[in-house]
């Protein structure tokens, strides 16, 4: 299927890579994953992101994420593909196997390890939109790319076409409101800030990339149908419900781990825990959870009503 | 050619990849770099490091270069190859193309894009070397990383094996000197600290991989000569006169592009003018000098009596 | 007066302090301001903070400053003073001074230039609190303080009974809401984010602290009841019209000052336009806005119905 | 006395400042400590800077501080006093205070807390220079002030007779070299790396600032000699026994304090072993080092000779 006629809105989970306990894709339990979030009714997939774990699957995992994906959701819904890597060349390697695999818009961060100009960091879109001849969504995510993309440059990259969306993981809901405000009809406001969807809808965005969607994509697709409707109570009772459960990432302490493998280890704990994956193992060098720690995941769970 | 028996020492240069004018890799070019330097009685080479823009450089791209380099070079010197990638597994991909190329050794980075504890990192490095079964060493960077290899961690490193070396491009000399005093016996300290050779040396520094020794080799070949010889002041006033060299990367000012842009854009004008490289073509999404700047750059290298 | 018997609330800006050609506080043009806003029905005052240019200013002009708006506000609305400076010594000394002229509560920082740890900042914030025996707010201001308070210490805090309030002066809207679901009764939660007050008051928080509230109070003061009323709709609308006044902070370019003199130069410039203030001098060494700029500030205010 | 009539040269160690028990200036270890440093031959005194504790001291004590050193001292050597606050109007209260105590030089930072653009640093300095009437020396230390002092400004600022000299804490020695080669004659150079203070001389820098200093003044002036006499295998050696010193800033682990506390901290129990202070409190709401940690220190100054 190709993007919808209008443009990207709803829930767009960003889809965790179930790996086996060797560190090999998992295609079994990732195609059991992709059914549990369409089954409860999101409206894309967004692979190849920060929650599936992209910057560690290699380039032969990368294209099997996409196209296991792709040839299971069959059009549905669209399937959009990470392309991340450091610079343009690079960036354009990527996302042309995604494409050739069938992803229906590539997603892409500004240059990182290389340290780049705004004025490159412009370029670098243009380039990459001009050669893939597909839709291009930019990433903001400051806090592994190491810089912002500021609202006049996603502004003007939005009015020349380069753009048909903005995936704001950056936090910054003020940025994110003068984007909102200012965007070309058509252009698409997506925020990665799973515990700010209400506040982020009624400001503008189109829609959600939640992490959190892995375990509980009901909870998101009914928050979304809330804030659309213009309940907010009822928006803001879910979003807190979904707070509570996210607590699952702070369940391996910051002295042990990093935050991100405290995360990506506590989604795949508790869709093990819910039956969805076999495994909740990930990638090296991130260091697992202990039995002590899945076992506060579960208390999470079970708190928010999943247990 | 394998590792020299004792350790890694002397001028070892990060090789500048020539582009032809549509982005390829230049190889006749590279190959006269290499004699360039060769000739200058450098006493290793690395390819794909920062000055040779491996953020850019497509996988298929940094195959050439060291396939290029390992047989042009023929054992002469060794061949240190960068691989650098996010994590622990894509930075094995390229680790095991490198030496498959021909490599003597490998050159790798912390995690980065991935926001890793210092425990994962020290796991990243114990993985890499395990399963390479070739010399490892450590790139400090936090410029492009962003974040810092302390002591304690490359200390433990070098204890337990994992690593022959350190090459530290965090301008931090105070660990620089704290891990040269305790660092064990064939353990290499190496600085890509530019300016700042004599002084490394004196605090105990092993070698140095100046990116501005693609430009002027026999120079840092002259300052390593002196400094060895412990000829202080004959090794400040070679390194002064490397200073105004180094005075090229400022020939492109900050608000037109990022200063990597500037540095590389910068060597590679000098490497053409000085009949060593066909073409200053630096890679996307780089912004190119102008050829006002590029006479900056010109008035540098006469300055330095490279004219 | 003291503090409402609840908990702070509602609008509560944070004074400019208007100064003369030379420098001086201009009382008169300060007593006309603290009209300017009390008359649009703000709910407390907010005296020596960033937008009151409190870092700028003399300890002879702080403690003027306290005098002059608590005798003029003379009980009809709380008056809660900053006392900013970098260590728990410092920051007693400014309480005492701001207590002795009739501030009703204290606004403080983490400590900064001296870098402390997390144990260190709750130290703080508890010797302060026990040594002045009045109300204590923390602010969190990361981009002046450079460290950000986290959820588990202000909450610990706020349990512990050290801090009645947090202004939240950092942007990270995730961590405000955690902080406003888990903070005891009476806790107030206050954000300083002027362009987010309607999703603030949303997820929770009780009041808005708004520098852009000096130039427009009905426009906050209508924007919260608003959004206290659950009309969402018509807050966002008021907020989407603040932001397009707020664009007069962009009227200086960042080539030329840096953005907190252009903020500050902007919201003065525009009180003397509205002829609250005489004159819209900053503080030493701040650079002022051009007449070009100023009528750029002007032409926002008429965008926005106060021409 | 003056300030001499070349340069400041030489070593020139930030004072600690004794305090009592229960937080007052100890005048009297104070006095027994600047008979420490002179006794030991250093070339000059720097008060109220960051091994001072400036930043946790009350006017009042700041006043006391210059006051008491200066009266003790006698003109014997010439006395530096920091000025350490957020802005101009600021910096020049705390400027006045000191010189009327008898300071001959005032040493500011860039402005802090306040965010400034690099035209209105110089602003500040070029104010603060003009006011005064006394020598100004700039202090640039990005880990507190959060931003750097570039070559080019540190150097317009040199030419043009506002600052006589610069304290360099940023670590970044490539930029001191810089400075250390175009710096008008007379411009002083000073680092304030105690563990690089042989290359630092190497490259250029005129004398040393170092908090280790307080704890062995007899080795830093013997390197100096040493390093001035172009003797560097003989200062190399005295380096690494002060590096080796240096260890006892690691005696209280940074999870339990801010890394300024234990540094300051172990500072001030070494002083009150080695007999000079009475008391090693350091000011609130530093965490103070437990009786193991101070144990640790003075295993190092045993290790070190000074046992």
């Amino acid at each position: 299927m190709n993007l919808p006629a209008g443009r990207l809105t709803g829930v767009i989970p960003p889809v965790c890579t179930p790996l086996t306990p060797d560190g090999a894709v998992d295609t079994r339990s990732l195609v059991r994953l992709v059914d549990h979030l369409a089954g409860a009714g999101v409206d894309g997939l967004f692979v190849l992101g920060s929650s599936s774990e992209a910057a560690y699957l290699t380039d032969h995992q990368r294209r099997l994420v996409v196209e296991t994906v792709v040839r299971h959701v069959a059009g549905a819904i669209p399937v959009l593909a990470g392309a991340i890597d450091m610079t343009t060349p690079r960036v354009l390697d990527h996302a042309e196997t995604a494409l050739a695999a069938g992803a229906d818009a590539v997603v892409a961060t500004a240059p990182f390890y290389a340290r780049t100009h705004p004025a490159e960091i412009a370029r670098h879109f243009q380039r990459i939109a001009k050669e893939i001849g597909a839709p291009l969504v930019a990433y903001d995510l400051p806090s592994s790319v190491h810089s912002k993309l500021d609202a006049d440059l996603v502004l003007d990259l939005a009015a020349d076409g380069t753009l048909v969306g903005l995936k704001d993981s950056s936090g910054d809901q003020a940025t994110l409101r003068t984007i909102a405000i200012s965007a070309p009809t058509g252009f698409s406001v997506l925020t990665g800030s799973e515990l700010l969807v209400d506040t982020a809808l009624l400001l503008g965005a189109h829609g959600v990339v939640p992490g959190l969607g892995n375990v509980d994509p009901h909870g998101y697709v009914r928050l979304v149908k809330h804030a659309t409707a213009g309940e907010w109570g009822r928006a803001r009772a879910e979003q807190e419900r979904l707070l509570g459960l996210f607590g699952m990432v702070d369940a391996a302490p910051p002295a042990r781990m990093g935050r991100g493998s405290a995360a990506i280890g506590a989604f795949k704990a508790a869709l093990r825990l819910r039956g969805v994956i076999d495994h909740a193992t990930t990638a090296e060098p991130q260091i697992p959870l202990t039995d002590d720690e899945v076992a506060l995941v579960a208390q999470r769970l079970t708190a928010a009503g999943l247990g």
